[in-house]
């Protein structure tokens, strides 16, 4: 069996690249050059199958998942099928209870690819500092063999950047980040999925998943941002692109967090030169951390930047990020939000205005089903224009002083 | 009497400079060294007063009033309240219903400077082109009297902008704008408010009124985007700029509307060097035409980018614009998301990150009651948290698998 990425250096349109290139509306050949050097990456089999990276348009990722607090499988079931709906291209599990279960039920009903961070696995219920590197590794195993299309693997984190974080003032805001760093300084060695990379690249390309290199020292504010231990930990992600790139295997390299805005163009280029290209995976930006409750608008904002930069692939933040687990509504507020932030950037990286164009051409006839149809979600906004109906057929913000009308009329006599 | 500008001009620090100088943190005399060549402007009087401008901190606007169809003055008045509670550093009211009662009512209960477009009270309930240009210049007068602190005013949309539109996919969106144009085309004849400039110049002097001159052709869609239409008037905007210099009235510009990501910078520093640096008001400008719903968001997303590169004014838009008339939820909510990029941006232009240290302190040590109150709309934030509260002290996200407290057992042990 090839992985996706060597059957494209040997020329080969697999079913999953000519899929993707039709979605992506480009010529499978452009596709597969991209595949091959590793700027663009397929998550997913079969009709699954999602194109992220240079070539492709800005996809969003939606996390699902339990909580040790709350767990409630059918709930997250309801979660993935509205964040499908309302646009997300991907979805994650990051259950922490009853964690296999949750993930065998995402996969098996999920229309879009799913990914996990294994390690939560290995570590859900277990004194941290007891785990031992078989488990760790063991889970990883565990998560291709039920399936997953990408994994989350927090391997460019290394001692030396922890050391870096304690300056911090949030020194780790990563869940899988803060297991492996405690684990790391309690037993004093060294970040097993490093040491342990080879192996892990012979499991991820037994079974073509992609793996999505953590950042498990993400800036968690803006004061420690762009700091030592962030670019620490992205120099080594570096180098672990081209381990994967060499062995066949796609990989996704994860970003920031918080960041001002003045500083994500910057880092998107300096991922892109040290990651050999490697599609970035970005986690907001947030630009202020004072957005509690609307964070899925401070890291609309941040995503829209740095997808326009060359970022590839966005992560979902939702209102209730740093507040608690979020509700189906939520998860639909946050898909919502990145999907303005990723299409606003297509705009800017492929042009991508024929859909804005078409529903400017029908809000300049005020034909309102064509534009609740084209809108990001058709039943909001048909919901709010009907809560305040008016007999004009303009909105009722303007009624029948509606300049659109007004200059329909003007222009008309003349 | 002099205007702020003249008495600037003259190194006299008035009470309004004084209190504004400290309001931004900036000494008196350097604040009114900015008010002397117009690039900081100070609307309002007395405790209302208000620095808008390179120097100040960027400020947001709502937009109240009445429609045609929706005439409720006690629901409008809630409405100032809760946008003014939620941040609103000025309001406008664009009341097209019991015009005058209604801006009466808001500058007798506002806290915050007023705006208005007078020349609605013109139009409102008239035929338009048997309106009279002493009727536009009366409507002006007469919001001036009832102490209006800023008047938008479409003096810089001349014929040949109007004609140089008609190529457009939405030709004027702005409803004085297309009020003025209709009155224009059917008469035959160039603005009134550009041929009577120098007569309304008399009228803002006198009360010390800043000018916000209308953007009559802002583009209402990515595709009219920086068309020709929008750089003519732009460049009009720029000589009334000087007139206004000349004559001692504060001046700010208006601008867009709709305009993709990559045009926004280059937008505003062409604004700054066109119109001798005065401050720019932006509606928006949003990203992407698809938003309907969100564009508190898609607006949100071009508004931080606008202001980090140097727009000072930011209008808000709400989750029904496009769609209806906004309640006061959708108010507040276009509030706090306006003023997340406005404070966004002030981290890029003055690095003004004090407050985002403080909380992210808090957040570090899981304080609770101090987060929330350093978030920008506290009870929203605290709300979220105890619908889903954990007996853990860390929210219901994490639990038990705190990155946070995970990380300060592991440190704490060494």
């Amino acid at each position: 069996m090839m992985t996706q990425m060597e059957s494209a250096r040997k020329g080969t349109i697999t079913p999953e690249a000519r899929l993707c290139a039709r979605k992506e509306g480009i010529p499978p050949q452009k596709l597969i050059r991209s595949l091959a050097n590793g700027a663009t990456v397929i998550v997913g089999k079969g009709k699954k199958a999602t194109a992220i990276g240079s070539l492709a348009a800005t996809k969003i990722n939606a996390n699902l998942g339990t909580s040790h607090e709350y767990s409630d499988t059918k709930e997250e079931l309801a979660k993935l099928r509205s964040s499908i709906e309302a646009g997300a291209d991907t979805v994650m599990d990051l259950s922490m209870a009853e964690q296999e279960k949750s993930l065998a039920l995402m996969i098996e009903n999920s229309t879009v690819p799913v990914g996990s961070v294994p390690i939560y696995g290995a570590f859900a219920n277990k004194d941290i500092a007891s785990v031992s590197e078989d488990e760790m590794l063991k889970s990883i195993a565990r998560h291709l063999e039920l399936g997953v299309d990408f994994a989350t693997i927090h391997s460019a984190m290394l001692l030396k950047g922890v050391e870096l974080s304690k300056k911090r003032t949030m020194p780790i805001v990563s869940r899988g980040g803060c297991f492996l760093a405690s684990w790391m300084l309690h037993n004093g060695k060294e970040n097993p999925l490093y040491t342990h990379f080879d192996y892990i690249l012979e499991l991820l390309r037994a079974s073509d998943a992609a793996i999505s290199i953590g950042d498990a020292l993400r800036p968690g504010c803006l004061a420690d941002s762009s700091d030592k231990a962030q670019l620490h930990e992205l120099k080594v992600q570096g180098e672990l692109v081209k381990r994967c790139h060499r062995a066949g295997v796609a990989a996704i390299c994860e970003g920031p967090g918080h960041m001002p805005l003045s500083q994500i163009e910057k880092n998107v280029k300096l991922q892109k030169k040290l990651c050999s290209g490697a599609p970035y995976y970005v986690l907001g930006p947030l630009t202020t951390d004072i957005g509690a409750g609307y964070d899925h608008i401070t890291s609309a904002i941040g995503g829209a930047v740095a997808a326009s930069a060359g970022a590839d692939f966005l992560c979902v933040v939702t209102p209730s990020e740093h507040l608690g687990l979020p509700t189906s509504e939520d998860i639909v507020d946050g898909v919502v939000a990145m999907k303005i932030a990723a299409h606003s950037a297509d705009i800017v990286k492929f042009g991508k205005r024929e859909r804005d164009d078409e529903l400017s051409l029908a809000r300049s006839k005020l034909d309102w089903g064509k534009q609740f149809s084209l809108s990001v979600n058709p039943r909001r906004a048909s919901s709010i224009y009907n809560s305040r109906a008016t007999s004009t057929g303009a909105c009722s913000m303007c009624g029948k002083y509606c300049a659109i009308r007004i200059m329909q009329k003007a222009t008309a006599k003349k």
